[in-house]
């Protein structure tokens, strides 16, 4: 425990990491002290900023910056600490020992808190000191706090996200342009959206993080990353576009967390009755019309849709070091409060400890386009997989090409596991030439 | 204070009020009781139901209706009060009984909010209560816990909602029919989306309190209703609409609050160099573009811009009982969870006391329309008008129509005062037939 100290004194805040979201902290720290001060009822003050390489940062004062972050959190003058370092280790052994010297704690970690959020929150209870992560998914959009407090008294049946932006910068570029994935991967890496190895946004391990966080506020169920079933986008096609465009769709990259409920015919919920979650991230094809649609480039949104509620979308700037500097602001501003006023950050609440039901358990719906050789005997052969397996077809396009035709399916809701099963014997067909796409689409209720 | 009872004893709730949104918090609390109690820590009872005439609410056991709301809140059983009867008497005493006896209290309430938040506060304040009032604008879309908690270590520069679902509806309605306005509120008025005296909605008094709580939230100013400027959208014919969609534009009625900076030429911000606030409410163009354009029908939306959070919005079910309801029990869930826990709610915070500017200051783009006689020298009479007065036009656009010439001009921004005199000037020029409509344009920086 910190020693206490007058209660007019100002409160000590070590800063750990200088990147983008670091620096950013700093400066909102020294350029808005004044109004800080007023709101928060005590003065902020920087302690120490812990960094790799004090040389690099020129813009703060020497003596503030330090290469030992267990040294600056265990200072007893350090009441606060922002974690922005990012990755495991160090930064929750840092987050740990802050935690348990009663020293709360702000974090942008959304790795971190995919696996650990558990851990850290019992060394916040225990030790009293408050854990907050808003800015750990979508950036600046406040998204963890109105899960955690404003629908603490609803039910989510859905989070549906749009949460990394280098991944939904290309896919709007591929749907603006007609481009391919590759052209459009190269031009966000010229552009600066992308790194060079572009795997944890475009292959999805980065969504995948945040769908856990998003999940477990959700659903009060602590689900952890390696649970969340994940697909890249780098198979998406410029003809899956065309394809979206004819059905007045387009494609996203989508965090999917929700309840799975038994459709028409289908068993009920998992073993024991007991309902399960589905987690995943995944391109799909979504509704022009869908409130996600329209978000571009490099911003985030997030549907949640609950009983009573309805459907509620956040939208903003999900990256971006101002961006994520807000909001681990309000976070550090609501946890200085807590000091001054004796509040305390709300609890982690995994009650409900439901189970992650398999990918082929999902009840989505699919757009399968299929090559047909012989026209006039392709579409009975095909409906008639679908039917002997119970899923029903929502609509079918077809389109002339030289000798063969092109065929696109919608289909109901129906299990993924049967959706494999009918891809497969669709290929095996003779009139079908080949299966050329299959795709979730999200965003519509049939 | 309500006597000390066992930690593990259900915390009692009493209902005031049970129209639309008392009956669903009713049903919730009932419904979802096992859930709350896991997400409390401890049950929440019932204790009774303050109504006006007993005999109309048969849903409910008659032993826990009452019609003498103080004895419910006096009740020792009673730990946290739900007030959604609305209006000011007896809301007002009602609530202030409640917070005086240490009992936590959730409102929907935005007329007494908007005029009375600081005695309520007060109240809450010196009896260690809560106040919590999510609902109290735009039902079910999380916007006052965002600006109180998320953004308050940002500095926000403006909100922009469409916060009135039946203004909303009417002129969605107009733009997607082409219809006039009358017959559009006529249209409501049948399904039930108009009351019979439409004026609380469509006159703005309703926005008016909504963005009196905003923008007292986002800039940590007391703002007050009856400060907020008010324009009605009764007068907004089809032929603004066609306007509006040659510029690529729709019509919202909006609740806009924003700091007033001074433009380019223009004085700067406020007397002793203070910065001020424009409120208002009004209908106003707005670009197709712009994220509060698809916000259609009964749907509310509001829009924050913040230094370093960018742009958010915030979107979903404005009205209604069980989107209302909902953001009642998350505060109701919050209010318990720091009665079990001892937590606060955030604290009222006025401490930046910002004046409001008078309507004749706000900075605003306008798009004028003008029937002009003498197409060959009107055009320079008009540009003279607002270059002698320092005003930039952006566009102008010119239409021809019998033997006269519809001319429209589009603003930059300027002082309204001076748009004002403008106004007036042109109406006197010889060239210009009539000026046939005056309207705000917001949404764009220009």
């Amino acid at each position: 425990m910190s020693r206490p100290r007058p209660r007019d004194e100002a409160l000590g805040v070590a800063v750990l990491g200088m990147g983008n979201v670091g620096t950013e902290v700093v400066r909102i720290m020294h350029e808005h002290a004044d109004e800080l001060r007023q709101r928060i009822g005590r003065a902020l003050e920087l302690r120490g900023v812990a960094v790799r390489d004090p040389h690099r940062h020129r813009g703060i004062p020497a003596e503030l910056l330090t290469t030992d972050p267990a040294a600056l959190i265990a200072r007893p003058d350090v009441d606060l600490v922002v974690e922005v370092i990012g990755g495991i280790d160090p930064a929750r052994r840092l987050i740990l020992a802050a935690l348990c010297a009663g020293k709360s704690v702000v974090t942008a970690n959304k790795a971190l808190l995919a696996d650990y959020t558990g851990e850290l929150a019992a060394a916040a209870e225990n030790h009293r000191a408050d854990l907050y992560f808003e800015a750990a998914v979508a950036g600046a959009i406040p998204v963890v706090r109105p899960l955690i407090q404003s629908l603490s008294g609803d039910r989510v049946h859905r989070v549906t996200g749009i949460v990394n932006g280098t991944s939904n910068f290309i896919l709007s570029a591929m749907d603006h342009s007609g481009a391919s994935y590759t052209e459009m991967l190269a031009e966000a890496q010229r552009l600066g959206f992308a790194e060079a190895d572009p795997s944890a946004d475009v292959e999805g391990f980065d969504g995948a993080a945040k769908a856990a966080i998003l999940a477990s506020l959700a659903f009060h169920t602590r689900v952890t990353a390696n649970v969340v079933y994940r697909e890249g986008m780098s198979r998406i096609t410029a003809a899956e576009f065309r394809t979206a465009a004819e059905l007045d769709c387009t494609v996203k990259m989508l965090a999917v967390s929700e309840r799975v409920d038994a459709g028409p015919g289908e068993p009920g919920p998992g073993e024991g009755g007991k309902e399960r979650v589905s987690v995943r991230v995944h391109p799909a094809l979504i509704p022009r019309t869908h409130p996600l649609a329209g978000v571009d480039g490099a911003f985030n949104a997030v549907v949640v849709e609950a009983q009573n509620a309805g459907r509620l979308m956040f939208y903003g700037q999900g990256a971006g070091g101002a961006p994520t500097a807000s909001a681990v602001m309000g976070d550090l501003v609501m946890a200085a409060r807590n000091k001054v006023y004796g509040g305390r950050a709300p609890r982690e609440s995994v009650y409900a400890e439901l189970p992650i039901a398999p990918i082929g358990d999902a009840l989505t719906r699919h757009v399968l386009s299929l090559t047909v050789s012989d026209r006039a005997g392709a579409l009975a052969a095909v409906a008639g997989e679908f039917a002997s397996r119970g899923v029903s077809i929502a609509t079918v396009h077809q389109q002339l090409a030289r000798a063969e035709a092109q065929l696109t399916v919608v289909t109901h809701r129906a299990r993924e596991s049967v959706l494999g099963e009918i891809a497969a014997a669709l290929a095996e067909l003779d009139s079908v030439t080949s299966v050329t796409s299959v795709l979730r689409l999200e965003g519509t209720e049939e």
